[in-house]
């Protein structure tokens, strides 16, 4: 089977220009099909600021009023899409911007308003691939933005990382897939104050221990079982850490694999 | 040949919901090859009102500073387009958005500084039909919002009426290409206070004769001028008026050919 590589890109990238600018220069080297998601940093904030729009975060996640739906969709499929494309043509990469609603790409519904109301929040349910294929057979490279639609007209607010490992685990049909986490860390760390920590493999054994251990805890878990359940689902590997594990095989970083 | 409809939509549509929803509805219906192209109307001045970025417009043509093409972009790529592209999904239309950056589809040189400088203004320089006739091939319904690039990173404003008529003129190579202009009028008027006044058809020579009488004049004469320039460039036809003039045969409206 043919090899894919999605890669997500969070904040730490999206909200520096030279950290963006190096990444968008190496992702251009990966040669192969691939697919890029990409978060919405804190753009998004600091345009509802200047709009005057409260923002509001529960456990970590957005709520999406009817303003900050507008806002994000402004922010992630505007602004960071498309200078991402038009950085990524420079670079010699024909890459097509895409929200889950372009091309019926990845459907959501909108989550459920108990416990707690996310607003227009989606919560994934089917991703049809057929397009991307096509496209990717032709040389085009997706860039997903954090957004996702229910196929009745109205867009939702997506996580990015689930929407890459949804996008991972449908490919796992037909390629071997590799999913790539980018964040500021050079991954998974033993101990959070030593960087130098970095746990470099991970199956579903040491995971479960390492929780035990309370070594892995809050935040991490449901990254990494979002993670464990696209290993679960015909992904390949999973691999966490500093963009450069993705052009230096050397880098030290963590591997998830069951 | 088979024929493809090219349809531009401007601020009378994009502005008012019934409006948009109407024409979404009735889009939907046109059966075979078909893109959407839109303007950005007042959104763009609203927001640039709200983050207080000044509006400068000369000739009617708005002035792209940085500041401003970020808000073009995260305006018409990011809210227009993706909440259309969303409808047209709940319409069954499998539609996807496109800047000119997206697939390479549409390169722009940015505008001379001299006599104006209008920023970051692209002139449309080449157009690539290549993806966006897989992709209509496959049943996807191209969107276009009002925005290109240079091929070097950077997005420029371009103005939708030359986006369509230049993807026409391209697509005239392998299409019989129809051009549509939905404007808030039934078309081009002989008289502009009476509205019953539509001239019905408009070669060559009575354009010629309409401009001499000066019927045509200001800013109907690069609207028309950029018609015919895709008439003599392999595009068949060119319709003028409300939207439904697309629907329904015995809307009167304005039709050019050569």
């Amino acid at each position: 089977m043919e090899t894919i590589k999605i890669v997500k890109i969070g904040g730490n990238i999206i909200n520096n220009k030279e950290a963006l600018d190096s990444f968008i220069a190496n992702f251009s080297k990966i040669t192969g099909p691939k697919i890029l998601v990409h978060g919405g940093g804190k753009l998004a904030s600091e345009l509802a600021k200047k709009m005057e729009v409260p923002v509001k975060m529960i456990d970590g996640r957005r709520v999406t009023d009817e303003a900050t739906l507008d806002i994000i969709t402004m922010v992630y499929a505007g602004k960071i899409n498309k200078n991402i494309v038009a950085q990524l043509q420079a670079n010699k990469v024909n890459a097509l911007g895409f929200t889950g609603a372009d091309a019926q790409t990845i459907v959501s519904v909108k989550r459920p308003s108990k416990p707690i109301d996310f607003g227009y929040a989606g919560d994934i349910v089917k991703v049809n691939t057929s397009t991307l294929e096509l496209l990717l057979n032709n040389g085009i490279t997706p860039v997903f933005c954090a957004i996702t639609h229910d196929t009745e007209g109205n867009l939702l607010n997506t996580n990015a990382d689930t929407i890459a490992s949804e996008l991972a685990i449908a490919f796992g049909q037909n390629y071997s897939t590799e999913l790539y986490y980018c964040f500021e860390k050079d991954g998974v760390l033993r101990n959070v104050d030593n960087p130098d920590s970095v746990i470099e493999e991970i199956d579903l054994n040491t995971y479960q221990e390492l929780k035990n251990e309370q070594v892995i805890f809050e935040g991490m878990i449901p990254k990494l079982d979002n993670c464990f359940h696209a290993l679960k689902n015909k992904v390949y590997q999973v691999h966490i850490g500093k963009t450069d594990m993705l052009f230096n095989q050397q880098t030290k970083h963590t591997l998830l694999q069951l």
